[in-house]
């Protein structure tokens, strides 16, 4: 496809020479003759005019270019718009590899893939063009939707319930035990685990990430939010639609997260907390109170972000004028 | 079983009609009639009451109730005692997929459940009644003891000893090396790691966490510890017995813990470290000195609880009056 | 091999007995008569003198002792040069386990062992002398060097590069997606991931870490650095050559970290950051700037350890004082 008719998908404007076809689509470090890029900024784009590349996706508001530029209010998105516009998700055709070990009561729909040494238990449904690649495991009763990507090695226990085009990476856990005991005169006794966890439609959950099972009632994660690896999801947890968890995040039991949070990583949120909607939290902080609607918290405890960041500060000017104070208190 | 039969098997006082069949233990958020739920105080019991519940779990001091009560010192425990006495632990009759890959030299105990393609090496012992679910791998020498429930995907290196009743979750990784390198003139050179993991009996893993092997001791987890998931257990540390270990913690090389730990999510604890009995550590806390038995340790770095909250209180106070203390001080 | 013989591989120095023939290599705790032991200073010499050693490798500088001694700068060292000389790494002979599921335009070295349930995909190449462990998958297009050693539950994903003697511990997961989404009118759009992963020679990476395929460039692992257990390295990460990062670190999106860094167990680097060559970073610290050639670093937020540790000394100063201080304050 050349310039101009990539621009019009995607209701963008040419500035130079739209005839040339585009072949690829590369980041200005890599990107050749017959490549588009993308350029956020006039810095960004100074260096994809030095790079191959025969046309830059660019704002709306950078100078002019020697190089042929598709303007846009957002490069980044259009460039992933033109990406998935060129590259379809694959379709496999039905296919069950000979050493996947398939219950003869698992339902599977049309177009399912399933790989090498996939094992399927008892009951397990299985939803249109979904596909399962090698050594995953999915135990009994679990109930998958359609288009969905579950790469090699993940497991999945009894009883989970995965909607549509969700996506698991290698190694992910559904459905193990949560972490609950009762200690009693010394003695540490399990607490049945027999809740559900129900992923909603376009989840995806980053490699070797954990979903617990609920004890009494079901884990939840909803539609279209996306975890990271190496999170860990405890028991009870209900996060809401729209959040974007990144790695290395933990949180605890039965707390409640509200739609479209923004989490770093290694952020750990306590129990039975209620976290209200369009909140962000910083990198590494600690939650240990309820927050509200729209907040922004950091910090070890969690607080708001300019609390957290005048503590700083008035702990760095006691330390550099010390002396002054010390000398004031003596 | 009716509420009478139930009460008398864990001790319970009944208050009102204890003559009806109970035929399934719920939460307070799904329970219909014929459910027994619990309410540990009275604002739980007020909930309990609205749902279809037909007898309430309860504490001896909380009001009475329109539902029929058991009355016991602590419901939570009485319901999963209830719980365990109608769910028998599962004894599966012996099996092994013939997808599964053992060794003519392992030693299988009676009843033992080998599921598909599971990976059994020379030389591996596997007690009586244990289960190993699709897609594992135990490699050589290694010793699994009775009653053990090892779930999918878990991976266990050479000379591994698991005791009886252990429990591994999905993605476990049980015996790797250790992170013991020697630096010098600028080149890292691998150091042994020889040593064993030793799993004492009833402790369960959670899944993704990883128990390295000792380095030239052996990695020691004591008798009904619990370790949540994604949790760091590294070369050459011994925890003790009854410890409770949250998710995503960090336990580093040849560090000591006593019985009786309670650890929280995310805690980082340094290397060579002992951590005495009957410690309790925050969530996220850093642990970079020693710890006596008893303490109550929260922080970055940790210290005595109460310490780091009075830091912490002194702080936001000197920042609440930071403009008295730098007028003061100029 | 007798202590002369041994002393004369390392250019240690004997002094005592030199005949006696060693037939292990133990830690003090565990060294029988006719081990050879290691004690870094006199306190250690004292207890490897009262273990059976028959030899201890010891400083130039410590005390004379009662049991044979060899002397070197780095005992340490010294042990595991020993240790390699006397256990030079398994070669195993070519083997594929009839279980394992091997495309046919896969092309396989010399001496490759291919374990249970192994699955490699199109075009994949393997070295020579290269060991892949049971239940591990390798998507297609990705490139094995020589005499790696890949343990079980492992994933590789399309397209990975990894050099020659590598080694890849249990439910490592290379190459999944990063976290890369544009965000737009409340709508989460998934931001394509092209990148390869490339590790270099002589890396080792600990059990479930994972290492994500870059978004646009690549994800670069140096040569002869170590990763330990849960770690995470995001999209476009380069780590140099000859780093250590202990467990459960995270590296953002496109950080750039330099040669022989050494990274503390639970670090959190913030994206698009550059960290210069020979930086070291305390445990548990939090870096959300650059930093440059030769920090050591310690914090939350991470800053030169002498300017964070005077910050905790100025606040536990100012919390002893506080009845003085808030009293002038008033």
């Amino acid at each position: 496809m050349d310039i101009k008719k990539l621009a019009s998908l995607i209701g963008g404007t040419v500035e130079g020479d739209g005839s040339s076809d585009i072949t690829g689509l590369k980041g200005i470090e890599s990107a050749k003759s017959g490549d588009m890029t993308f350029a956020m900024d006039e810095n960004l784009l100074g260096l994809a005019e030095k790079s191959g590349a025969s046309c830059v996706l660019t704002t709306t508001t950078v100078r002019k270019s020697s190089k042929p530029l598709i303007r846009v209010a957002n490069p980044k998105l259009a460039f992933l718009l033109i990406y998935n516009i060129l590259n379809k998700p694959e379709i496999r055709p039905a296919f069950k590899d000979p050493s996947a070990n398939i219950s003869p009561s698992a339902r599977l729909g049309e177009n399912v893939w399933i790989g090498p040494n996939v094992c399927i238990e008892d009951n397990v449904s299985i939803g249109n063009g979904t596909i399962i690649e090698a050594n995953s495991a999915i135990k009994k009763n679990s109930l998958i939707g359609n288009s969905c990507r579950i790469y090699p090695n993940v497991t999945i226990y009894e009883g989970v319930v995965i909607k549509n085009n969700v996506i698991l990476h290698g190694g992910v856990v559904v459905g193990a035990d949560g972490f609950g005991y009762v200690k009693e005169s010394g003695k540490i006794y399990k607490f049945p685990q027999l809740g559900k966890v129900i992923i909603e439609d376009n989840v995806e959950v980053g490699a070797n990430t954990c979903v617990d099972r609920g004890s009494l009632n079901d884990t939840i994660i909803g539609a279209n939010s996306k975890i990271d690896n190496l999170c860990q999801i405890a028991h009870n947890v209900k996060i809401g639609k729209n959040s974007l968890i990144a790695a290395q995040v933990g949180i605890s039991g039965s707390t409640v997260i509200g739609d479209n949070a923004i989490i770093g990583g290694q952020v750990g949120i306590a129990d039975n907390l209620k976290i209200g909607e369009n909140v962000t939290i910083g990198a590494q902080s600690g939650i240990i109170g309820h927050v509200s609607d729209g907040e922004v918290i950091w910090g070890y405890p969690g607080r708001p972000i300019r609390e957290t960041k005048r503590q700083m500060a008035v702990l760095a000017w006691m330390t550099k004028n010390f002396k002054a104070i010390s000398k004031l208190i003596k």
